[in-house]
């Protein structure tokens, strides 16, 4: 049986310890994983392979539920530690001396990469001058953390590098939120589904608006954000990928070329954003922050009004917000139906009314929520009530971390939940504009938000300028 | 102000007592009666109007939730009572008197014939040999209690009589059904709401099943139901009224006229009952019954396929089904959509799978059920998840006794919730032809099912040569 190994570059890292082996241990509990799995840590730390596992162990109980000690030392038996500084191509001779002896024979190999992203190209180069993206006797793939790329042309830069050593299909760009079950869910939900798809369009929906708040503030990574912002750090990433799913047309299959065609044609689709269809904002104190500049102008708010140039969704706008130090913590995308075309009833509470909202709640709430009219008792009229469904009482499978999906996902050579290089230079192409506008800002400082606050009051005014309001999803925790 | 009297012929009866004096009660409490109203009850029984009241009073704290006392003593001075034998012209004289001098001047009058209904033709001939349906300084309005006629010609009949000295539009068939809040929410579910009736056609149903399921057997009633039958007691008026509920197209206007045009539409358009397309059955030891004839044929359960021929549900089967002495009491609607035109995934319990089916829970489940497919955490598969909603959760205003409604909406004059002639009669011609088979029944005895069991095997056959079954709603208590 041909061996599987594991090569996470970064692993005396924070993700290492808090994200991977976690999820990697999971799926061993779950025999998910290869029978003959090797995973190994290589950074610079001089760790022996007791040393790695011991310190594994310690953070595991923290990020495990419940740890089984037995099972965990089943498992640590799979893991081993290469000391090296992968940046160094001098290294690469006693890594690879290493990793075959650890193998023992015939392998394929993951490679990881959770390290610095300027690290990325250099490791990269070096796997290949090294051979060891070479397919012998087994498979060579690689995963790459984000963020891939800054702006456009450094993620064209990347690419090149990349496929200068690997194949397309060898290639696993990590975008974390598409491992979430409930963003994987927004495809069954339309297409498992007849009743959803046929009121899936601009005959029947009057805009969709997708709302990622943190409440947490910039905290210890201030100096990585003042440089990112949250147009790069949400919006290029994150949001894009939920838009796709929302928007997209039904693929001829759920494989990964299919899955991604359809999701760059939403990308192409996308009209450039024009000036004030994007507003920025900062928290209050947000430059007073350790790490940020003085005169800064990075947003850690944003909304953006994106517009789909095709037929299922001309006219139909999609409004996207995120922030940091806001009131909830909340990741959400609301559907606003139109109104029926002819109202036969009243609405109990005075207000115009009759507008059906569903709500795809992605994190914490994980469910739906469907909003329409139901008739009041007594009286001939209607108000709004709700159909709701949360993932927590009907299914009794734990909606495990995203990376438990993608890991395995990558092992198993299937690369429909990570994007595509077509796909994130199409991402930031679109958004390229949109940051250089925040940088410059048309030399006015962003505007200003309280901490705990819903965000900035011209996000109110933004999207009451077309007539509408940010609309309450039902989500738990909004 | 004019004064306003209901004067109920059969008011010594039993729905008077539990129905229509704890309705007015309730109504009266909410203060939805007209300021100046007079109950009236008439029968042949010599009560004084003060035995009557002591009467109502006893029932009263039986029929009504918490009776307050005060409130009834106020509530119980509008009461009075008659003493006539109403199939007796030469009573009139003095009935008339007496309601005048109740009155004290001009009035509104709603009669209510809570009789037995070999009384409603000759109470409404004396009526009009009496005058009593002149508009003299006020309306005259006529409430019929089912069953209205036992077949096309009786129905006929009594509609020639009723139009003799009555305009239809003063006339208010009762069919209770319509008067069950969540009877009237289908139509607000359907057209107070954008996303439903796009999928509300053949081109996504694949068929309703209407079910109407009784736990308690023929009981004291055997005599007149041994006659009826199961097809004239639930199907022919509150099956077939649910019925079109579900099938009406959108009415211009929620207007009495209007609604019933569209009603009307729908009996016009279901295609008569074909040789297979309805069985019949009895429990085990109803010819046992005190009451029922020895050799009976009276159907106590039926299921029976309807077909609507038109463009919205031409090739939807409709199937209906009710018995008594059934496991369950349950009215529930179902509403099986079509598989999707191309699954991407794999049902998760190995079904096909992927059938949408939506529940609307009439009694004593209040609420509606949608049942869709969602992502099985950690598979790349689905498996039948649930939208939920329930009456008693999303509102706090009581879903009232259905004559609480059909009482104020004749006081208002508002026909939409009571049937019309040419429907009732669409319905008789409709069921007639199944009814004359249940009765000879090919020459052979019904089929036989155990009490409190699902019905006979043979409705599960039934629907099976279709290729169907019937479906698990998730009301609760089905």
């Amino acid at each position: 049986m041909t061996i599987t190994s594991i090569i996470i570059f970064g692993a005396s890292g924070d993700l290492t310890r808090r994200k991977l082996i976690p999820a990697l241990f999971h799926q061993y509990q779950r025999k998910k994983l290869p029978e003959q799995i090797r995973i190994v840590g290589v950074s610079r730390t001089k760790y022996s392979h007791d040393d790695f596992r011991d310190e594994l162990k310690e953070h595991a109980k923290e990020f495990v539920k419940k740890l089984d000690e037995d099972n965990w030392a089943e498992f640590a038996k799979n893991i081993y530690y290469c000391p090296s500084d992968a940046a160094k191509i001098e290294e690469y001779d006693e890594l690879q001396a290493n990793l075959e002896e650890i193998e023992g024979g015939e392998a394929n190999r993951l490679y990881y990469l959770s390290v610095a992203p300027f690290l990325y190209a250099p490791i990269i180069q070096n796997l290949g001058e090294a051979g060891m993206n070479k397919e012998n006797g087994g498979w060579r793939r690689i995963i790459i953390e984000k963020p891939f790329g800054t702006d456009l042309e450094s993620a064209k830069e990347l690419n090149k590098v990349v496929h200068n050593t690997f194949q397309e299909d060898q290639v696993y760009r990590i975008d974390h939120y598409l491992g979430k079950e409930t963003a994987q869910n927004i495809l069954f939900f339309r297409f498992a589904n007849t009743i959803f798809e046929p009121v899936w369009s601009r005959n029947y929906i009057d805009n969709v608006q997708i709302t990622v708040a943190e409440t947490v503030d910039v905290g210890t990574r201030a100096d990585y954000y003042d440089k990112a912002g949250v147009l790069r750090d949400m919006f290029q990433n994150h949001i894009l990928q939920l838009l796709m799913l929302v928007a997209m047309e039904p693929p001829a299959s759920f494989n990964a070329t299919a899955l991604r065609n359809e999701k760059v044609k939403v990308l192409q689709s996308i009209r450039p954003v024009a000036n004030g269809e994007a507003i920025f904002a900062q928290y209050a104190d947000y430059r007073k922050a350790k790490g940020v500049a003085e005169k800064s102008v990075t947003p850690t708010y944003a909304a953006v009004k994106l517009q789909i140039d095709n037929w299922r969704w001309k006219g139909v706008p999609f409004y996207l917000r995120s922030g940091k130090a806001l009131k909830n913590k909340v990741t959400k995308i609301v559907v606003e139906f139109k109104s029926p075309p002819h109202m036969l009833f009243k609405n109990a509470v005075g207000k115009p009314g009759g507008r059906n909202i569903l709500s795809l709640c992605i994190q914490p709430d994980e469910g739906i929520h469907l909003q329409f009219e139901a008739k009041v008792p007594g009286e001939q009229a209607f108000r709004t009530a709700e159909l709701q469904f949360h993932y927590s009482d009907a299914f009794s499978e734990p909606t495990g971390d995203a990376y438990e999906r993608l890991i395995l996902d990558a092992i198993e050579g299937d690369a429909a939940l990570f994007t595509r290089s077509d796909e994130i230079e199409a991402a930031w192409a679109l958004f390229d504009p949109i940051i250089a506008r925040s940088e410059h800002n048309h030399g006015t400082a962003p505007f200003t938000y309280q901490r705990g606050s819903m965000g900035p009051l011209q996000a109110d005014e933004f999207i009451a300028e077309d007539g509408r309001v940010w609309r309450k999803s039902g989500c738990v925790h909004e």
